[in-house]
């Protein structure tokens, strides 16, 4: 699918030089050639980065103009002279665009505990300006200046026309969930629009697409300091009528969903892709819950490495999840083959199955109580041998 | 030191033919003369082994006799017959010692979903009951007869004397934390002491120990189906006065922390054991919380079988634990060295550190919140390649 800018916006991506490989860009600017709209969606840890707490203060509102986001370096743990460089970073894209500070966001994700080269980031700021355009070699570029570890760029696309015939395009790019030499996974993502919206509304519809998306998606339960997702609406394609708004949420779902499935599918040395999805509870905590558990057990996430369809350690994980649903009519499948079920295992072939996961990259497990209506679709990977490698790599 | 056991205790441990090894005991006996108080402490796991059903029957009992246990098989998942093959173990020791089925407990290590092979038991049983003996030997027997994958077999002595000058010894023997070919870690212990106590009071003072020991280790987070801690005391040592009950208090929590402390340092593949003081919180749990999010923190895990004194995994560990405390005046140290404080890094050798990080097998953390007087002891390992590459094996 070919990714495009929606009418309205322009980026830009530019190496500054806080990362060492020229090639790769390290500072990324979107622009709306208009306020527009944005709402945002940030990390839920306590600690947490300095842009972080500047977005806070702005989303949701109706005068954004801008999002200036650097990699290489997350300006977390980095205290007052963090929040000034923040405000400094906002302050430089104002200047810029002769706009207000507060109409500037801010993203950092990469290394956490170092101050930001601010001299660096002034220049890319001032060379960003300047390389702005609408194509989508600029759109990529931008994807890519967010990029840490990520081995390459995720881009995210969707479009649909309100009731009056209007063409709404949707188109997001993020990055993560790599890890950050060397210390964490971060999670960003910009999705931009022509749809108008108020900036509530913006904010709501946006928490519920992350909830069911991001929020959805645990490679190594770790959740980071700098995790952001922001939408920028211009409101070019007019407003929209209560079946419209229906069709957004739907859209902007499919949006999140594609950027959460590539950050996962670009895990640090994954092997396996798995889509877990637990359904028949009787409400959605439930279901996320036991979700969440079985995606961040290592028992379970070393067996997948290993083409293991290990029915032990997924219904065990289910034990100790925590969630108050009865386990007796529990049915757990793998890649459609039901393995488990009523409390013992079924007969499977699990020469057959253990090849099949271990020649497909996506693994499916579903986990269904038949206890309720209620349902959760979840993202995670594998844990293999190169992911702990890359991650007990020596490096202070 | 040398580890006996308590006057009024005899053990056993037999090769009966669940384990391929032949060299490797797969049964074992814990057998008191007389009657004796029993508490017991179970994995809180939802599911759970049909042994842990029938034990939940019984303690605390004054009236045990035996503690019977098989490693290679944990007898969970097995659904009824399961609970009937648990209930004809129990019977089988019974027989032997010409006492009651009620007075018998079962514990079953192993693989999970597979029936017991009820035959060999039942010999192993027998020939068990034939070997009883009070010496070292028989202890260490009984000791590696619980065993899985283990490489060591874990045993731990107190002894105290009361204020009539009574001596009382304590010894416990254990298994765990290693992976059960190939579904999940177990961690089972048995403590024998000639205490006094009465089955209330056990279980009360069991609870206690276990709540500050086993239930502060964790190695992968993965709760099992079979664990279990039991206590069995004679009474032939008498009455405790109440000095003497917080001198057996502490005597019982110094074997537990041994016992687990032994289970840490023998996980799979690890290169680290790690020893994580939660200082200066609120309330206890608030403490128990933030260590083990820490503890169980892949990131944090791999930093430190990388000897990465990584302090950004850490304390944004803290950030998500979901912990209700201020993180300002937050210290992090690691190996007595402070390396993060009020909100930032201190200046420290991070080379020198992450030296003795790699030379050491102990990696001491500690984090104090100074915000009250409840702390944490919690244990944990790192997180190696070979740790993944074992249970990624393809076992099916």
């Amino acid at each position: 699918m070919e990714h495009q800018l929606p009418p309205g916006f322009e980026a830009a991506g530019v190496h500054c030089g806080i990362k060492r490989n020229p090639q790769k860009p390290d500072l990324a600017l979107v622009v709306s050639r208009r306020e527009c709209t944005a709402a945002g969606v940030y990390t839920q840890n306590r600690v947490f980065g300095a842009p972080i707490a500047w977005n806070r203060q702005i989303t949701p509102s109706n005068q954004v103009r801008a999002v200036v986001v650097n990699s290489g370096n997350a300006n977390a743990c980095t205290g007052q002279r963090g929040l000034r460089d923040a405000e400094a970073m906002a302050q430089a894209v104002a200047d810029q665009l002769g706009c207000r500070q507060q109409q500037v966001l801010v993203l950092s994700t990469g290394i956490i505990g170092q101050y930001l080269p601010m001299d660096k980031i002034m220049r890319g700021i001032a060379q960003a300006r300047e390389q702005l355009g609408a194509s989508q070699d600029h759109l990529l570029q931008a994807a890519r200046g967010m990029l840490t570890t990520d081995t390459r760029p995720k881009l995210a696309s969707a479009r649909f026309s309100t009731t009056r015939g209007q063409d709404v395009p949707l188109c997001g790019i993020a990055k993560g969930a790599g890890m950050i030499a060397p210390n964490m996974a971060t999670m960003l993502a910009v999705v931009m629009t022509t749809a108008q919206l108020a900036p509530e509304q913006a904010q709501q519809m946006l928490h519920q697409a992350a909830d069911e998306t991001f929020n959805c998606l645990s490679i190594d339960g770790h959740t980071s300091t700098s995790d952001a997702v922001l939408l920028l609406a211009t409101g070019e394609s007019g407003p929209l009528e209560q079946e419209d708004r229906h069709r957004f949420q739907a859209a902007l779902h499919q949006v999140c969903e594609q950027l959460a499935r590539q950050i996962a599918d670009d895990g640090e040395g994954i092997t396996h892709l798995v889509q877990l999805d637990v359904e028949g509870c009787p409400d959605r905590q439930t279901a996320r819950q036991v979700a969440k558990t079985v995606a961040e057990s290592v028992l379970v996430k070393t067996a997948i490495a290993g083409g293991d369809p290990n029915w032990g350690r997924i219904v065990s994980a289910v034990g100790y999840a925590g969630a108050d649903v009865p386990l007796d009519r529990l049915v757990l499948e793998i890649n459609g083959v039901p393995i488990y079920a009523q409390g013992g295992p079924c007969t499977f072939d699990a020469q057959g199955l253990a090849q099949s996961m271990k020649q497909q990259r996506l693994v499916r497990i579903r986990l269904d109580f038949q206890q309720g209506e209620a349902r959760v679709r979840f993202w995670t990977t594998d844990l293999t041998v190169e992911y702990v490698r890359f991650n007990s790599q020596y490096t202070t």
